[in-house]
Formats: structure tokens, C-alpha cells, sequence
């Protein structure tokens, strides 16, 4: 199995410690010692060896995840020009991958999730490869833990049967419909009906399915993809992915592959998995101390203080009466708000640019 | 008039930026950018001349003061081998002063309050000084803005009418009675009948009035304070200072001298006085932002915060929906509490007493 690592996005909501200059995924969020993305390579340990991981992400972020991630080369490195949503992302990935092994089997991850319980989620990847193996098209639906209205949802159809499938191992279904984000009733209908997961965005298939997929459904991305593909390793290699990525479709592999494939399938995962969009998910991916509060990192010393989470450099941080507060510490900026607000964090980003302080963004 | 500033205290309850290497007045606490000390000595610009200030501060803290305090001469600097409290502490200044200029008149102020408002401050204190000049012990009278449970209270008798004593200017009024740290009933009384003030333990008074005082109401401190007056400038001060310190009552000057003093008369002021005797004081001491926060220092970005107090190194804090805390950053520790929980800050010091952790208080 090989890998191709998402390392795009930017994370306005996790600032202060996500910022422009090292985006969430090169940041440490919850406090481990390991930015987002190396984790995310730490966790293929055993399944997916390092030289077999691409790593994908913008032309500012190539030098950082070169430094953060020795063990690739740098041609494991791939540079997008601009972002232009996943399709194309998955698609230069693909391109790079058919040309040492067309029938390569590929998992692309996002580079900013935490999953904790990586034996579980080893399982369901590597069950997700042997589905891919046998042609489909294979993603990972997380069981889902409450009615979050933030995530697509896929419907499980019926067992996956593919002659080429090992029927041992746990169940790969196939998907009966990808949902986009639901409302509140309708994702507590969900987990009331059972059989709906959330879409994570971690898919498997094998480079020829994908690219066929991409040449049935997005030929003009196609087109471009392999223009690219046969300019790689010439010359004027930079020029040729510069001039098509200019001209690609910006698309999610989501809308314009999944949801239209011939062959789709899903492995369950259930392995803790988060993809922390604000500081207050850290109370569902850290331990919660004896005061129920959550240290990601720092000494705090805890006066009557319940549900915090803190995250700082300092040798002590005291509270006292304080409760369901989010205080984030990184260098020159300091964040303390009400855990429930956090998707305002992004308002005190834009704040911060309107005011021209791009230093602290 | 001649000062002396009694700087003494340790300010817990002022952790994390009233540690103790540099106790309350010798830190920065309302982000004016002068240490309590300095502002103390500030103050009396134009009223008492540097080189007529006295300061009493612990040996730990000599050096100190002296650092803070350049235009101090070392010989100003007068250190109590031990705490004793407030009346050994003002008969040592009274010793030296009298050996140079026994009638002078002594203004004693503590070194760690904030008064605002610097030209009031100094009309009652000059007035104060007229009718110490007239052999009255005088102390200030802090007009109460509230009904305040921590203080002792001055009960304001009849105009003072010494002959000596210049009739115009601000009033001068006998002391009826001192009074203890009243209840709060007896307190809200106290601002419902009128004639009571705070007592601010700023007093002043001739040198040789108030040696007398001690003559006759505290004999025995008075003869080791004669024994230590007789060993200035001679080769064994320092060890005839220890021995008799050793030897002294602890006792405050209130109880010791101001409740039983024959002639005793207070002058009001009236200058935002405050002793910041916790950080929710700032409230009382800072100018209020547009959201209703008070910034000592550091630059706040609040939405929909309202009523938190600031004090950090940080270029940026950001607020997030939430209302009345108190945030200070001091090097290695971060406080943050609700604001009325702040005379808890002094558990949060203990704790870590306990804990060992004297490098963090």
C-alpha cells in the first residue's frame, strides 16, 4: 500500500497555534510532541513504509513538510501551485504513483486528523486495501459518535461480494449514498436508523480505478492530469503542471468522483478518530484530568476550576472559578474563550487581518 | 517634610507578578510601567525632595530598592533585620531623622498603594503636614467610596483648633475614634451616617512627637530604639540594630500609637486612593476599554467579553465570549480566574509552596 497525505488546508479555527506561516497539520494541536502530519505518517508505521508515502500540499508549506518529515525524500513532496480542492490534489498524486506502479493500491489521508486508536485504524485501512484490490473504489466511514451536522454522511448499502474480496476479515459494505451535510433532525434521524457513518475523507483504491474513474467523470481534469504525467521527470516539468493546474476544475474528489463511481465500498472505522476543526473537539481526543479538565500541554493547578482545556508554554498556569474555558498559549498570542464559541476564533483571525496584523496570523 | 516609605509586605494575593524575589512593591501591578515603589517615590515630586526619603524594607530587598530607586543615596535605605510590624519599623526611621533634624516633620506612607490623582494627594498631605507642624499625629482620611469590610475606619471628631495650626485650607478634623475592620452592616452604617474614612496608613507627624508617643505608650521599644539611636554611625550599628530588633514588640503603629496619642487629627483625601489588595482592585484603578475591559498592559482583541481585567507580556489576547475574569502573565505563570475568586490566589501560592515549587512564587 502507498499513501498520499492531504496537507492543504489552514486551519483559521485552531490560531493562535495554526498559523498562516504553519498550518494546523504542521502544528502540534493536542500537546503530543508531533505536528498533525507527522502523526499522521507515525501511524502508517508497519502498514505503508515512509518511502512508499506522497505527501501533497502548497508551494509555501513544501520546505516545512520536507523539515518536519526526513524520513521522505523530497521528490516524495508534492507542490500544488494553488489549492484546487482534493480531485486535482489526488489526481497529481496518482499521476506520480502510475508511473512506477500502475496498479499500485493508494490510501489518501488528510493530513490534520487524530486518530488515536491506530491498531483499529490499521485494520479498516489495511481492509480497505484488500477491497481495493478486488476494484473498488473504498472509503473509510466513521462510525459516528453523535449527530455532528458538520460532516457528509455516507448510508451503508450491502455486504460488498466482489469475487476478488477475502471474505474473512471485518465487513466492507457497499455505499448506498454519499449525504451532504445534514440538519439537526435529519443527522439525529441517522444515528436513530443506524447504518450511517461520517465521511472522513479517507479513501483507498487502486491508481488505474481512480484514474479511470477520473477519466469517466472529470476527462477534462483528466486531460490535464495526464499532460502532467508525461511531462513528469523532463525538463520542463514545473512549466507543464504550472500551465494545466492553472486550468483544472477546482473540485472535491467527494462531488466529483465518489458519489458518481461505478464500484464503492466502505470499511467502518472505529479508532477515536477527530479531526479537531476547533479547539473545544480536544475534550474528545485528550484525557480528562481529576478536575475534568484537559491539558494538552502545561501545568495547570486547578482552583474550583471544571471542563477546561489549556494548551500553554508556561511552567504553571493557575485557575481559579473558571469553567468550559478554552486558553490556548503559543508564542506572541494568547487565546482565552468560552469553549462553546470557538468557531469565533476565526473572526478574531480575520480581525487580526483587517487590523494588518499579518504577524500574528 | 521628610518621607518614609514602609516597604515591608510580601502581596500573595498579587502572585503571579508579586513574587517572592520581588514582592507587590517592587513589581509593576497597574501597567504604568513604574513599580509600586517608584510611583510611591514619584508621588512626592515637588513635595518631599529625594534626598529627604527614607525607605524600610527587609534586608532581602535592599538591594532592591536601591536599584529601583537610583537617586536614593544607600545610607536611605534602611533595612529591618526582621518583620516587626509598622511601629518598630516607623521608630527606626524616627531614629535617624532625629539625629539630623529632630522636629522634622515625617510623612509615613506604604509603598505599595495607588493614588491617582497626585495634586489632591499632596494638598492633603502638605496640609496633613501644617498641623504635624502643630504637634498633632496626623493621619489621612480616605473618603470611603464603598461600604469596604478590610479596612479600619477613622471616626472624624470636631475641628482641630491649635493655635498653630493655619486656618485656612482644607479642613483638619480631630480623630474621634479608630475603628477595627467593621462587619458589613456596621460598615454600610459608617457610610450612611457620614464622618467615617478608611484608614489608608499614611501618617504624618514631628519626629519628636512621635518618639515622645512612643515614650510614653510603648517604653520598652522606646529604650531599644534610643539603644539603636545611640549606635548609629558607630562600628557595631549593625550588630546593636540586630540585637535590639530581636528584642522589639511587634506591634502596628494603630494599635501602638495612633488609638492612644493625645493629640491626634486627620485631614480627608479625597485621590482615587486604592491598595490594590487583589486584582480585581484594577477595576477601581484602570481606565475602562470600549468593551468594558481593563487592559494594564498588553494588546486585547474581545468579542463579546466584557468586564475582564488584562495584564500580560503578549502582543495579542484574544477574548472570546467571556465576562469578568482576571488574566496576568508574569514570565513562567499564567493566572486566570473569576474575578470576585481573587483572594483565592493566595491558596493557589500555598499549593504551590506545597508542592515544592518555590522557583514559581
Amino acid at each position: 500500500m502507498y499513501a498520499a497525505i492531504l496537507a492543504g488546508g489552514v486551519g483559521t479555527r485552531l490560531w493562535p497555534r495554526s498559523r498562516q506561516a504553519h498550518p494546523k497539520q504542521f502544528s502540534d494541536i493536542t500537546g503530543s510532541g508531533r505536528t498533525m502530519i507527522q502523526a499522521t505518517v507515525d501511524r502508517l508505521e508497519g502498514l505503508v513504509p515512509p518511502d512508499r508515502i506522497w505527501v501533497i500540499t502548497g508551494e509555501a508549506y513544501s520546505a516545512l513538510a520536507a523539515q518536519q518529515l526526513p524520513a521522505l525524500r523530497a521528490a516524495q513532496i508534492l507542490a500544488e501551485p494553488s489549492g484546487r480542492n482534493t480531485a486535482p490534489a489526488i489526481g497529481l498524486a496518482c499521476v506520480h504513483l502510475a508511473k512506477q506502479d500502475p496498479n499500485a493500491i493508494l490510501a489518501v489521508l488528510p493530513a490534520d486528523h487524530v486518530i488515536p486508536q491506530r491498531a483499529a485504524f490499521q485494520m479498516a485501512l489495511a481492509r480497505a486495501g484488500e477491497a481495493a484490490a478486488a476494484g473498488y473504489v473504498v472509503t473509510l466511514g466513521i462510525e459516528p459518535a453523535f449527530a455532528h451536522t458538520g460532516y457528509g454522511y455516507i448510508k451503508r448499502g450491502a455486504a460488498a461480494t466482489a469475487a476478488a474480496l477475502p471474505q474473512s476479515g471485518s465487513p466492507v459494505f457497499c455505499v448506498e449514498r454519499f449525504l451532504e451535510k445534514p440538519d439537526r433532525l435529519t443527522a439525529e434521524g441517522f444515528l436513530r436508523d443506524g447504518g450511517y457513518y461520517w465521511n472522513g475523507g479517507i479513501f483507498v483504491f487502486r491508481v488505474d480505478v481512480m484514474l479511470a474513474e477520473m477519466k469517466r467523470q472529470l476527462p477534462a481534469l483528466f486531460a490535464h492530469l495526464q499532460a502532467i504525467g508525461s511531462a513528469l521527470g523532463n525538463a520542463d516539468e514545473a512549466q507543464v503542471i504550472a500551465r494545466h493546474w492553472a486550468q483544472m476544475q477546482s473540485v472535491s474528489i467527494d462531488v466529483g468522483i465518489m458519489e458518481g463511481a461505478q464500484r464503492v465500498a466502505m470499511t467502518p472505522l472505529q479508532a477515536g478518530w477527530n479531526d479537531v476543526g476547533s479547539w473545544d473537539a480536544l475534550e474528545n481526543v485528550l484525557q480528562r484530568d481529576k478536575d475534568d479538565n484537559f491539558i494538552a500541554q502545561g501545568n495547570a493547578l486547578s482552583l474550583e476550576s471544571y471542563g477546561n482545556i489549556v494548551f500553554t508554554d508556561k511552567r504553571v498556569v493557575a485557575l481559579i472559578g473558571v469553567d468550559d474555558l478554552v486558553i490556548v498559549e503559543e508564542g506572541d498570542a494568547l487565546l482565552i474563550g468560552h469553549k462553546h464559541q470557538m468557531q469565533r476564533v476565526r473572526d478574531v483571525v480575520d480581525q487580526l487581518r483587517a487590523q494588518g496584523r499579518e504577524d500574528l496570523i
